[in-house]
């Protein structure tokens, strides 16, 4: 009789690895290894080979790249997201992602059962759980790591009682996530936040002291709130991001430390590097400011806290969400421009943006003689706008509400 | 018969100073100048001169650097008050404090008006008027730039007429606005938002060219969410801000460029200058997020939005304000504690933080063995957790709700 | 040489009567009469008679039902838009209409001016005003009676001057708005808020006293948000909602009382009846209650708070508001289903409720045997749920944070 | 050696009388029953025979009527809280009273336990448990309920064999919760959504057939948003709420039929009853409307739903509960005033309402001569607030953003 089947996102690492054959054991599954390429810089190749040396029945690589750009970071960039104002959710974005690839392969598959590496006291665990469930709640979800209650020392033990390698760089300080909206860094000395994060936090980006000392110009082109070229020269957004992580980790762009709370009750600190994440982010921010109206200033953000917590909080597939992307997108109709950014020193400043559809009008904005803006109308404005203020004041006898 | 009086906010400048004149001739009224010294770095004594050369019966200079710090800034800080998440709201913040020292002067000298020089298309009329009428909605208020619909040239011509000196910096592009908590920069060439703002436009920090190359280390001092010292020494509030202007210029600190939404309904493109202001903001948050709950992380911030608004739109004196500062008043209960920053290159970093208020805990945040999170409960949060998006997914048949 | 043209929303009323005249005299234009029936009941044919009878060039008559129920009201009722949370906002949702209208006759006609017949007061004017400045920035309005500046006697003697006959309800001491989303009546006595309103001001909904003494029930059919059809039977939207007008109506149903806070700053009392309006939003938000996720229930009330004081502020051609109503679109998809409604004594209660869409799942919320819900995952949900509050009390010394 | 012992929140009936036998059998801990009375009728007295009878060492019974009121009620009156909209939260605000209760007799007696009665799918068990820990994160919570898992024929076959009585009214369809703030009634034929409630869910409140012909006029009177009075009688606010509980259910006001969202992630349907509460947040509310200014109105309901939820969730607790009580505090301010009530046939219409700090001003409000508003104020104020949708529509020539 044929095995149930598994799949299991497998990284290449320790813990997938141990998986593969923990699965096999404790569950009498067959496991089928699915890796994804989302710009870690791994080589796949090497990875799928592991896999298969470990024990894997069938092991499937697949390049996401163009997918997660498009599908999960461009509504984000959209929607400006940035968790608790910081934060542009790189990690967060590719769950569903990954998600919906388990699924999608276990469907192909046959597959009972999909499984993931990670532990019980992260975000990841309910972002893949939850996505899981709204993707296909039949399908039985596996957690290792979090089931097998093994220490470091016991898990080094079992890999190699079954023969599995241990990677050389298992005396890593730190847990590292990442893919191409940014890397994430944490544990090790990152623990304690009083201390200054360590250089070798660092990987994509260079430390200020040893950035260029001349600025860089680049000009970011938006079409509907989307990047698709830069310097004038028309790229797929995935390019875009690609490029726009080397540049700015060569300015010493894209650091992050955060003390952050998580969805599981806890509070833990991060390194996070997001150089074209914050790029982008910025000058999306930046050609908004231009082409929308005010009211829309003032209401977006609303939207862009809701989303952002939605998908730190692993609800990427809830309705609501496609509702807020219908919000989003339909306010990008305008965003469209080209903004100019000066990289030096840590810094991707805005110095410039243009927009056939910017909505600042010089001739009402100036202070020279061209000036359109009829000036009498304030009278009447202020009359009514501050005309409750005044009334409250009124009755309130002349004692007015001071500051305290 | 004595004449009626009238309090005008009196800067120096040519405007005020033909409005010393003007309202003399147009209301019959005399004039008694105030001057509010403020942080612009003013001599306050020849500012007094003039207005009294000028034709003031009366000329009362004060300083209110103090004031505006303990009673405007310090609950602009707690609240994290930035104005489309950008602008610290300098000017904005000071217009209160000059209408509440304009009302207090004018009810002590038995005037019936008071007068500010603001032209029709600016926030600053707005706040001036609307803050008035909150104090004393009996006051008249005067506006006589607004009103005498002169050109500069007839202006100027006007001036030399009535003997008033013509200021020499006359020909400065810019218009500009300071006090402790910033420098506002706007006109000219910054009227188009394409070109670079020219270094000209920057006189509080220096170009990250001319910087130094070794960073410097500050600690500031939280008391409840107010700064009480710098590197361990307790300083006043207001001692604070200026020092941190001085260094963080000098480390190119605190530009913002940025194209906004007037209350008055137009966008206007403003350069920014708030060393101390943004480096403050910045700690406060930090030690807010080492010290207040998830629940307060997520919902402080629409308080801190409606704030920020509120202030950028002349409501300072509504009582919805006096809850506002309520709400954050409660919420610094718990942020004390040091944070560390590290000023370099235009940066101000906070790379260390610590409290005895701190609810990052790191027996519950580590991955050593140390660990005291209970793993467990994860699988039983994230079914319920998930349940909402689960029994969604089974109600409609299997076919979630993908991305778009 | 022809003379430009001006297009006027005329009602019939004394006051647009007389502004036929008067923009004749003041601004030398020929006037073109549109009236529309918006479902305010009157003789369209009589109103196309008296605007040719007191001097309009031209005089049309649309029945614009249809597209006020389509395109205004449908949206507002998917937002379950109320106006401070009681009104539903029946006046305000057909301003933009009526500018369209006027806009587009105007474009067609080739005038140069629109007019309405608002006061200087209301928020009426700011909708029309802003609406038509939306539609086409380049088109002249003009507003006769906050113009003119006459009072009632003057406005009368001025009638009588040129002919125009006085109508017989003169002496009607309210100001009435009606359109099939409701009727609203201000001014006269209510303007004490401390009395009673008289009967008199009621006239859509009878009284407690005079309504059957047997409850009616009635089944509202939804299909993605929208009414299609009563008790089972297909129906226009239109007409479900001139039917529970009447049906309403003579169960007391739909009468508010309410001192609003009006967009030109000051308070007024209105009393307003909406039967159908009521009746269809409390229908609309229990089928969303079935079939809307949680998270959604949390966050729709925003948009909907938002998409409400748009209306109301005369914001409906912002592109904001298209923004909030693809959100309300998306949300609606799964809102589909039967309400059933007892209609009894003014009230209009949702006694039963399906869907096939339906989240409420008897499986997982019963308490007898057949219960589904897995109660230990309870456990671990509550220790990750309240841990920030745990770490919060731990630290703070076990001196909770009290009530106060 | 004396055993440990545990407080548990007794309330008579079955379940919490098996928790005293199974708590000693099960923990080896003895019992002290804890019995409030929050105005659910109970005989304290019998309460307290039961409880030593089934094996209890101490019964205490405390009447917390009049805490729960002014320390509970209060604050969520002045917040308007209703949970969904709808639901004015009287079982959630209990449970935070109850555990405080539960952590002062244990701290008092000196007991290591708490325990409730709380089933594992509710939303009072996480009320309950994340309140206790706040309150003191040291002492263990047990749940005897949700840990036993018998069904209810074990469950009384336990009863039997340890001599407890079966309460008479066992076969009571639904599962009730009451105290002042109102009755909740759940399960039973309730859990189908489509069938009417049957007249045996409600216990409070008269039919609407059964109700007087006569309507009853009551007038409020609040002091900064307290009721204090009844028809201008002063009286303690506990007696207010018994009294308009009576009066209120005599006329059929205050049913409510809800399917809401529970915490724990289902949808479960409710049946409530809370008169007091409903007419005293209505009564308020209105108040409120005449005493607030425009921009309080709009966004205390944020800070409403916010609370709202929290007390939902479990988090009365929160130092962000505290801050949300200081915000509404100082709202309170001005909400003094008389409120006038025509409670008839289900309804409880506010048809009068007056204050010495209305913000009503029938001179600006009035269409008669003495109208004091400004007319001309209007045309500048339009100008500006329609300003950016002016130069929108400008930008996008002439193609206007119509609505879909």
């Amino acid at each position: 009789m044929m095995k149930k089947k598994c799949v299991l996102a497998y990284s290449g690492g320790l813990d997938t690895s141990v998986s593969i054959k923990w699965i096999q054991e404790k569950y009498g599954y067959d496991v089928i290894a699915l890796g994804l390429d989302i710009g870690e810089g791994k080589d796949m190749e090497s990875v799928r080979q592991k896999a298969l040396k470990v024990g894997a029945i069938k092991a499937i690589m697949l390049d996401a790249k163009e997918e997660l750009a498009e599908e999960y970071l461009l509504p984000a960039l959209k929607g400006n997201a940035l968790y608790e104002g910081k934060y542009p959710l790189s990690s967060a974005l590719s769950r569903p992602l990954i998600a919906k690839k388990l699924v999608e392969v276990a469907e192909k598959e046959g597959a009972v059962a999909v499984a993931h590496g990670c532990t019980g006291k992260g975000n990841d665990q309910v972002r893949f759980e939850v996505s899981i469930q709204a993707l296909n709640p039949e399908l039985e979800i596996i957690a290792p790591v979090r089931e097998w209650k093994m220490t470091r020392d016991e898990e080094i033990a079992y890999a190699e009682k079954h023969g599995i390698d241990i990677p050389v760089n298992l005396d890593n300080p730190f847990s590292i996530d990442a893919n191409i909206w940014g890397r994430a860094c944490e544990a090790g000395v990152l623990e304690n936040p009083w201390l200054e994060a360590p250089e070798e936090a660092y990987q994509w980006t260079a430390p200020l002291e040893l950035t260029p000392d001349e600025p860089e110009y680049i000009t970011i082109t938006f079409d509907k709130g989307k990047p698709i070229g830069l310097n004038g020269e028309s790229l797929k957004f995935v390019d875009i991001i690609e490029t726009l992580n080397v540049m700015g980790g060569k300015h010493g762009i894209g650091r992050i430390d955060h003390v952050e709370n998580r969805l599981v009750g806890i509070k833990s600190r991060e390194v996070y590097e997001n150089p074209a994440a914050l790029m982008l982010i910025q000058a999306h921010q930046e050609l908004e400011f231009l082409t929308q109206p005010r009211e829309m200033a003032k209401f977006k953000p609303v939207v862009e806290q809701q989303m952002s917590n939605m998908i730190y909080e692993g609800l990427w597939y809830s309705p609501l969400m496609n509702a807020l992307q219908s919000f989003v997108e339909e306010t990008q109709q305008m965003v469209s421009g080209v903004v100019k950014m000066k990289c030096f020193k840590g810094h991707a400043m805005v110095v410039g943006k243009q927009s056939s559809n910017s909505l600042y009008d010089e001739d009402l904005a100036t202070y020279t003689k061209g000036d359109a803006f009829d000036h009498d109308s304030a009278v009447g404005f202020i009359k009514l706008w501050g005309l409750p203020t005044k009334v409250y004041s009124q009755i309130h006898n002349k004692k007015p509400v001071l500051t305290k």
